[in-house]
């Protein structure tokens, strides 16, 4: 298990980018970030930008959706514990001021939150189902998507690879099972190129998303038997535990399935998606290259245009 | 009352927006937003950028930011019901499978949820203050930031220009009563520049805060009379309504008190900042000029370089 032939010292780099690339806000996972750490995080989404899908369609997703969206796509039975729900003081003017006397009293007023129809958006395909699902029938060619949304878990890390708020980018195919698992292959190979253009050591790895509790382990190893995920995996803490900086998942007709989408036969449809951790490729790049992205190698500078 | 001598046919347009440059995901204020949308968010910002105070430094915030720092900036005495906290399925696993379990029967579920330490940021500069705080002394100079966020407020509305998941951009200043009053009187004059460079119908009006309830009022109505609160508003529903895009405000020693933000002598700093609400300065120039910018003015295109 080697990546490059080389001995990074990766504790003091990590250090350095939290002091001076990121600020703490006073909870863990979840940081301000300073002008260097947003640069080089937009020169990344503009690289990742160029290899766009062709016909594929851009939508932007704000870092909410709605409740009853994702219930219906399956997250609270697969990750019940990473969800992040939108909870608001109801009722009316008599009900809410009461909360907050509570909190000028020093009480615990949360407990009047009540649970909106909104949740924050934990991967940043989800939205895009039920769109197209209002669109009508998928056409033969397939649909390509490229999505981007601030998405929350709530895993609480003081882990410089583990943020409970952090950006991802997607690349969705919906269409059938040839056409899905071509887009999913093609972009394996493609996305190790990005890495290697990048500097980044990396592998590819069949892997598993983190289901909740003890049913869950047997959901990951089915998932892992039928290699359904993949990840691109970069030594940014260690080289022992790499961490997954862009995933390539197959659903099958999960998602088809959830939401009917079908084609002009009434079929359902597959779908597949790449997605890129946009704040780990940034720290990734960080903790690789240093804290200074103008002592960056110059291929990797001209790349980026940073 | 009168803007520009022209009438402008809003609804239809409005529509328009709604059909061809943003999508519905299912809950009242919350979009989903295509390539030509996101461009002009996106050019809107550089503009902005190329208007950054000298000397300011850049932040940039996730979605969610510490409960704590929100609920002692005073935020919950002052906005309660505008509020989105973060919630979750605390406990262990039979806990959480129990929650998820009465989804599975089709029974409320969500009573099950907790509040996390996190709420959802309700103006890009609330974050700002504690983290100037961490650092100690205010120097003589003051100090000035460009922060951006997406920010969340909770307005469920079918109107187009009000958003419950919206992105501000701000420019902060920290200092002597006098440094911030000279910041926010010359973004006066600079915004209202920007706004007609924009080809965008405006002016300027003193405004207030959308305080909570009756007692509310009393604060709305104070903060007029001291003229803390401007707002450059465009007619994007109507020229009765018109939309507040951007916002000059004074928040007198208020953050200084709350962070015991002090100067060298230890006296309690000002401070001050102008808002860009984003979202809306987009979709006042969609209603403006249409949502083609290929047809828009070519002055305007050329500034925006769309």
């Amino acid at each position: 298990m080697s990546f490059a032939a080389r001995a990074i010292e990766f504790s003091p780099r990590l250090d350095l980018i939290e002091e001076s690339l990121c600020e703490s806000m006073g909870v863990d996972g979840v940081y301000a970030r300073g002008e260097t750490y947003e640069r080089v995080v937009m020169a990344l989404a503009g690289l990742i930008s160029r290899h766009r899908p062709e016909r594929s369609e851009m939508l932007r997703f704000p870092p909410v959706m709605s409740r009853m969206a994702l219930e219906r796509s399956g997250y609270l039975m697969s990750f019940p514990n990473l969800l992040g729900c939108v909870s608001c003081l109801h009722g009316d003017e008599r009900e809410i001021r009461g909360a907050v006397q509570r909190f000028e009293d020093g009480d615990p007023w949360v407990e009047a939150l009540g649970a909106a129809d909104l949740v924050l958006t934990p991967a940043a395909c989800y939205p895009v189902y039920p769109i197209v699902a209002a669109r009508g029938p998928i056409p033969g060619a397939g649909l390509f998507f490229d999505v981007g949304c601030d998405c929350f878990r709530r895993e609480p890390s003081r882990d410089i690879d583990r943020f409970q708020s952090f950006r991802m980018r997607e690349f969705v195919a919906i269409g059938s099972p040839d056409q899905v698992m071509a887009f999913r292959e093609a972009w394996k190979g493609r996305a190790s190129v990005i890495a290697s253009d990048l500097g980044l050591p990396h592998r590819l790895e069949v892997a598993s998303d983190p289901f909740f509790g003890r049913g869950g382990q047997i959901m990951a190893l089915s998932q892992v038997e039928q290699t359904l995920k993949f990840e691109l995996v970069v030594p940014v803490k260690s080289e022992d535990s790499p961490t997954a900086c862009m995933s390539f998942n197959y659903h099958q007709d999960h998602f088809g399935e959830v939401w009917k989408l079908k084609d002009g036969a009434g079929d359902l449809v597959h779908t597949a998606c790449v997605a890129f951790g946009m704040d780990r490729l940034a720290v990734a790049m960080f903790a690789t290259h240093g804290v200074d992205p103008r002592a960056w190698p110059t291929p990797v500078r001209r790349l980026l245009g940073v």
